[in-house]
């Protein structure tokens, strides 16, 4: 692909981040372009609409976590999950194979300092020059914000769930 | 589908709103629920990423614009575009044979006073039950805010176009 890859964080409080991460595959897809999305707390039990969508276009989304939560009770099964998944982005990332991948809520094991930012900034400086790198979630670290090119904060103007008592919606919310 | 349908607007002056609206198109049409994207600004030359990957999958995405920019020449052909564009949107909403409708870039015709807000808000009210409509734009009028379930602002906090000089890149941006 032409020009050069960036690296693309969607983080903020408000909705939209896996979404906009999503449109971005979707586009790319539309240029033909090799694309990937890891996810790093989806479960993929049950299928969100992203993985329907994903299995009908042949795109490879893989579900890496356990639907962590901060009620889950085995936080060191969670933690393995999230290096064992930091281990394949990292060798996707590397790899070249892919034009565009999504690293979905890659934040939060950051957060928890399970993967350490500093590999993912070493990582992300390593990646083939064609490679573009999304990274979603809340809370991104400000190392990680200094090594993207393109940061987008996805404010919370209004929430119907929160607001309105409204359920989350098959196809809007999973 | 199951559920009320949502107005959703997503707006602010970062980049991923229109990008956003299609990540929900991405997930609604993994349900296979019926969608719909409507363009007021864009003008479909060059095709965009959305374009190529809606024609693979046989989404309609109608770009109804002119590619309006601050130089354009023609106002007064721009405008009618634009209130012929918002006549196809109230009839495709009002219809319901679509479960997302997707109005892209239309809060520039509101701005403009090309096309009424109340005008739209009585439109949105009077959808079918089933109906979602997600609107992208920057400047969202605060009548629409009020009429809206759910308002994400995409805050910029980084832009390499801008910061950079990095030209706009096929499959990320268009």
């Amino acid at each position: 692909m032409a020009g050069r890859g960036l690296v693309i964080v969607y983080t903020g409080d408000g909705k939209g981040k896996t979404t906009a991460a999503l449109g971005v595959l979707f586009r790319a897809w539309g240029h033909r372009q090799r694309v990937i999305v890891l996810q790093f707390i989806k479960s993929g039990r049950p299928p969100a609409g992203e993985h329907e969508a994903a299995d009908r276009l042949g795109i490879e989304v893989a579900a890496l976590g356990d639907g962590f939560t901060w009620l889950s009770k085995d936080i060191e099964q969670t933690a393995s999950l999230a290096t064992d998944a930091w281990e394949r982005a990292k060798a996707t990332i590397v790899g070249g194979e892919y034009d565009v991948v999504v690293l979905d809520e890659l934040t939060y094991p950051l957060q928890y300092l399970w993967v350490p930012v500093q590999e993912v900034i070493e990582t992300l400086r390593a990646r083939p020059a064609h490679v573009h790198v999304v990274i979603t979630g809340r809370g991104a670290p400000a190392e990680l914000i200094e090594a993207a090119d393109l940061v987008t904060e996805m404010r919370l103007i209004k929430h119907p769930y929160r607001e309105q008592g409204i359920p989350a919606q098959k196809g809007i919310d999973f």
